[in-house]
């Protein structure tokens, strides 16, 4: 496993294909310290001996131990130590932990490669494998680039205007592919050893070319970055943790971009174009399971730190509230916890998190997320609204009234006041805040992509079944039969991990 | 075990107390028969070799095979069946299976007469244990008696005008003590075998004669059950398991009764009251993460069973409506199933639900029930409210005109969508519904009860530390070992239980 | 103008066609007393010398007195004293006054005929002024007909397999027509002197037989009314005016009906049939906005005195409850004030409420009217659930415990609390209840439909233009010009009504 | 009245005492340049001959035209009117109109100084009127300093540790007096000519010297602005005016500061201020219920424009969203508007705005602000928070790319999509949206605190005497001649307005 410094330094050996505010910029460029502060605790703290049993895994392809972000989810604890690894991670950073989405395109490729090769003979599995061994040695960072610029939305790929607005393949050839084409939102593109490419949608007949999957370094020939940058203000005085975080969203061309087979992970296998991106996309729901409820966590904590301050911890609607905080935390949290414990063992050994428990608490934190920031506002008052710049507590005609005024309880010193309405400030009138409100609702799949992943996994049909037994449409022998002895016995199947220990 | 049948033998025996619409009546009344076919189907699965391995377990007392609904929750495994045993007895009854509180009173008794005993030296528990294998090897129904009258809601117990608001301890004696007061919304209370009384809030100094635990016979001298009985409408023609479907809530006047020493398992110990409370409370609320799940499916079938018939499946915000109270129903479920995952073994070996999940759950359960029946009758549109009455579809004058104008779908046979739309009006437009939505709100406690013990059990000060970290209030040194690291390993402690399975 | 017992009278004298319960029904069997109890009070009411400047009116036809249910909305003032004579009335009847529908079919019909004949050169609008003055000259009752049962939803009239299932005329004779259909939840059809038909949905091409409106007496030959009854559950001791309230809902059948051409009013103007039907949903909106706050006027009212009587008045989440519950009766009737401020002179003089605000307001209430009765049983408590019968506080024997026991507040007596509670377990627990529940999603249309209301008549283009300034797509002159200036210029015109008033 | 540029040229004028990012800086600085193309709108459009009957009004006092935001409310249209003024002005500034605070604390004193005055004989009106002429005649700008730092939450203003944190008279003079402390959140203050004093809470017996009320000129002695400025983030080749607007936030420090006592308002009356507190916050949830529905149709405009261009403007899920911005655009106007309509004439001849549809309103708004900001975020996908800087859309490297794979309908220019999109990002990430978005809870007072107006102001004993006639506890008598009655009468009186209009 490498160390933040070693990241670092390859980060720094990278050709320069990262373009920001006009110019072409070195990844090593101080607009990215805090993009690397956030991927660097996901170093720390798998070298850190109090947090390695939650950060490493055992590589099940090497044997060796991995950062656990790098791994493999073959059994339910796997997928319940996944989420609280991120849950802890995303407190230290205020946020988004920014290594999950690699991860999670990583395991739905590892699944679906295996299926592809099962149907159709190829050995996509066997590739991605070897490559997966590289990436799991060298403790890579990997970004997942899934989501195509679109075009008009009332059309499909192969009906746009411009065809390369989703990514395709242009030209097979015997040692590999010309893929052209770009894919946005891809959080960590310039602090990525290996890009991940996966596609965004199922795909009908004559969408072939865009049934692609593959991955290449970050720096790749063709390869070009045009990056977002959003970090909280830098201080000048106060220095704090979340003055130190940010995000990098890439939008990434792919300017006639060859990957040598080896590389290739699916091609032209139109069928498994949307298994691929729904199982990626269920994999990273889970994430959301352990990311969500952390900011939730830090939301709630910051309410109730200033509460305390303010003097009104006890008033009956903000505890009524801080609850709701929780609530929203917890319900999110359970709905991974139970994907774990009725996952779905796969084929290829990978080990599926149950795809209705995700996209039900995925969506509920979709849907909660603004919410969640109106109860923050609504605790914090007007001032992380109108705070003066810290200059104004620096100077010295200012100062004192600032300080004088600034203040509530008594017993707590104003400078810790100060800090923590500056933190609320970052957390609700940033930029930065901003782009988080907008991943909320978006990051992993929009509330209503969840609603129909929701439709077409449930057992709908079953429940209308119960409806017909209740209202005599079907006798109660078919009902038990067809139905419920069913539904009994696979609950008795999923929970054996329980039962086997209860032995 | 017994059977459905021997169940209504022992209701036959039963000495007269039960009053109902001004009469003294028996307990075989007809009037009863929707109550007892409910509790009947715990007996039938729990006798049908299909479903018992769901709906039985194995004393721990006695190594027999006894109804789950009496026995001890030991394990996690154990949680999560009972949360699937009361999710399927539901289905079967469009509702409460209503063996649950006797179920949830008698764990939460074994767990608290052990602390007693521990802390006082006294012999609750081995009275319990006592009056529980007679209860298991008997089959017993119980009906947990915990909500006191509570007369005015501003005064404490001690401090009502009248005592006797709350249950008390009047008289102790040598062979037993008397007790004075009544127990509210008791369901089940004409069906039980047995009462099992428990303190509804918790106790202060002062307060002790309402710190009383025991169980009595349903029949017990000085127990009058005054019933209200809430059963959906009976059919004429279409008859159907939802017509068959019914409720009976005891106020159950205990008018100075005796209770022997070894059926009393507390008595005096003010502060053990809040606790026992509470745990009943927990478990019940463990409880409603199986059946309002239940509830949940019922309405959703239905709704997308009429949906169907209508023609308007594919309608977007039906689909949208029906996938949020599959949202409902899986949140609910999946709070019970990380109950289970995190729970905590208690000194006297009864698997305590996680009380955070309990009440995220069941507060979400509760806060949603009204809008679920919102979402029912949006989809049912006006017809549950205007259907004309079976008769009418009877008479030979109108029936044809009712026949022709109330097919929907032309392949649905016209008596199908009338079914179904007849047990929509009784989902929608009867007492019986009513008094559902009321449980739904209120049974096991209400949501502002849930938020009280959500926010006395949340590590909230933990949440307040990562924002002092963040802030940077709180070094990251102190934040890492006092905060963090404890909660990594208390959360690989209580996932053992799948460590263990993968290796 | 009729007094209540004329009205009665005249229920008498007419002919016996309507179903109930798979009998022939007279029009004064007691069944229907509820109903007659409830449309008693538009007759009281505009009778009371102080209550008649708000319940009567001058008509324009004939310069006499009429009761305001019969009367055409002319100005401003009037839809204002229409709103707020349907608040007092609901809150006399715990519900819906039920006079309205007769009352918003007319006006439409007013509008609706004026404006077919102007481009038809037809005379509907003469004959429906002869008409109306008959109305109005004997205080007559109308019952609005409008939903037609619909069959497949998933089909538009002319594509049904049985065409009849939308009322349409099915032969046009010299005399006049003949139709064949029905129509449902006719809300007191069975007390209606006159039904007044139209039709319920825009209407394409090939669809002019369903293009009908006409208006005949209650029980002319051919007209079947099979009744659905709902009525508050009668009491046997503690009296009270809610128990004699109740609707009556009428599933009419019109079995090849003749209606003489002076009584029809469009028969064939296809593109008229949406703007009538909407005109009549426009003005039963309009209804709502007093209806509505009306019920949550009661639901806040009970909810507050039984919080009263507990002794919670003062707890601070029972507080903000109520005040959700004013937030949401002021918002819904604000919406009819506006509606009002900016109605619209139509060119047969009829002021129609503006449809924008009629819309937002009704959905308004139709999205929180289970919102309302969560709130209600939230606060209630689990007691209307399950409280004994009346009986049962008459019997000797258990008398003394439910009086004991029931008393909250010991300065109230408990006769009052009894009362308060049995009202509570009625507006909760009842099939009455439900029906209303439903009604209040349903009735005047679906949120559903208000949201397509909404978007067709609002000015979403003028929006987009605010948007395309800001952004730099549209200048400023462009904006001012083409949007702004307009807007202001017509809010000018609309409030002209009070610039006169304050010159 | 002044143009644009006079008012610039008297900022000019002014003395500097304001401070920000550490300097004192004069009122023309740079940075203040977007505040004051806010203000200045204010200015154009009063002289713009095509909106001077909206934005000018006649002046009780000289009888001269002034600017409508320096006006005295004297009746129902003039409310009417501001409302609009403000909708329409904050459509041109894409959010707050900023001059409104300053008129809602005009029309504030000039009813409470008139009933102190009745009261005990004082001259504050007549000081009051004099200033006030001034302040017409001289088209000021006013900022009004209300919220004072309030310290310990938890603590009355004598209780507090520092009894400085709510500002108050600390020497009484035969000139004048000496205040001191702090008022924050001031909007505009730095553009402000005069800055008008007023309390922000209901006072107590000891609390005298809190109850003060005066205005000073911006720049007086020992006035010290510390300035917070938020500003949409400036454009380097797109330019549009959104991104030429920001607010100024005053933290004003009064350091023992002379008034005299011409200036001085109310000094000493307690119980006034409650009274002026809640004048003034009444006055300006008015004014929310004219600039909070702007804000929803700039959102609502944005999105609905971005659906368009996206191709998904026809989308049923996007529809319903943009039907529900409608909805609470129009019932906060609604509201509004049946303030004006049930408006209530004071003793002074202010006409103020109903106090119940003010806080209903204000609330609707505040409560849903967040959601609001959810509905666009949901609407404009990822890409506002990923979007490349302007740089990278001008150089040549990265510019093709860029117009390629942002575009969206092939019948719209890339550049359109392009300036809309980055208007979306302004409006959702940044920290100007971030300062609205708190401003949209808080401005004007929070959701609780409407609340608690609401509560204050309701009569809600009349609603529990509805529900006693309907139980039987009160008669129908005496709930008719004690409650109904009454309420009629008071209806008809409150709508003479168009009764006389319509004679």
């Amino acid at each position: 496993m490498r160390t933040r410094e070693e990241f670092i330094e390859g980060l720094k050996k990278m050709k320069p294909n990262v373009w920001m505010g006009g110019e072409k910029v070195r990844r090593d460029d101080p607009r990215f310290q805090s993009s690397i502060n956030v991927l660097g605790v996901t170093f720390d703290l798998a070298n850190d001996p109090r947090y390695e049993k939650l950060f490493t895994a055992t590589s099940h392809l090497t044997g060796k131990k991995i950062n656990r972000f790098n791994h493999i989810v073959l059994t339910p604890e796997d997928l319940l130590k996944k989420q609280m690894m991120i849950r802890v991670g995303c407190h230290r950073v205020a946020g988004c932990i920014q290594r999950c989405m690699g991860m999670d395109a990583v395991n739905a490729l590892y699944r679906i490669t295996y299926e592809i090769d099962q149907k159709h003979g190829t050995h996509y599995h066997k590739n991605f494998v070897e490559w997966l061994k590289y990436f799991q040695e060298n403790d890579l960072v990997g970004s997942a680039a899934q989501t195509d610029p679109k075009g008009d939305r009332s059309k499909r790929p192969h009906e746009q205007a411009d065809p390369d607005v989703y990514l395709r393949v242009v030209e097979k050839r015997k040692d590999g592919i010309i893929v052209r084409g770009a894919k946005i939102h891809n959080t960590t593109a310039p602090q990525a050893d290996e890009i991940i490419v996966i596609p965004t949608r199922v795909l009908v007949e004559g969408e072939e070319d865009y049934a692609v999957a593959f991955a290449v370094p970050g720096d790749w020939d063709g390869v070009k970055i045009i990056n977002h940058q959003a970090s909280v203000r830098p201080r000048k005085q106060w220095d704090a943790p979340i003055a130190h975080i940010g995000v990098s969203d890439g939008f990434v061309v792919f300017d006639d971009v060859f990957v040598p087979w080896e590389r290739v992970f699916m091609c032209g296998e139109r069928e498994f174009g949307g298994p691929l991106a729904l199982q990626f996309a269920f994999n990273h729901r889970h994430s959301y399971t352990g990311c969500k409820p952390a900011v939730s966590d830090i939301i709630m904590g910051s309410a109730a730190l200033f509460a305390e301050y303010n003097g009104t911890e006890r008033v009956s609607h903000i505890r009524e509230k801080i609850s709701d905080l929780i609530g929203v935390a917890e319900l999110v949290y359970s709905a991974g916890v139970a994907s774990a414990v009725f996952s779905i063992k796969t084929p290829s050994g990978f080990c599926a998190p149950n795809p209705i428990y995700v996209n039900v608490g995925r969506r509920h934190a979709g849907r909660n997320i603004y919410h969640e920031y109106d109860i923050l506002a609504d605790i914090a008052g007007g001032i992380p609204a109108t705070l003066p710049y810290e200059e104004d507590f620096l100077n010295s005609e200012t100062k004192p009234f600032l300080e004088k005024y600034l203040k509530r309880k008594a017993d707590i010193p104003v400078e810790d006041q100060h800090r923590c309405i500056r933190m609320l400030s970052d957390m609700l009138c940033s930029g930065w805040a901003g782009v988080w409100q907008v991943a909320g609702v978006h990051g992993g799949g929009s509330p209503m992509m969840e609603t129909v992943a929701i439709l077409g996994n449930y057992p709908i049909q079953a429940r209308k079944e119960i409806a017909k037994y209740l209202a005599g449409i079907k006798s109660k022998d078919e009902f038990e039969n067809e139905v419920e002895v069913k539904e009994v016995n696979e609950f008795l199947e999923s929970i054996k991990v329980f039962s086997e220990k209860s032995k």
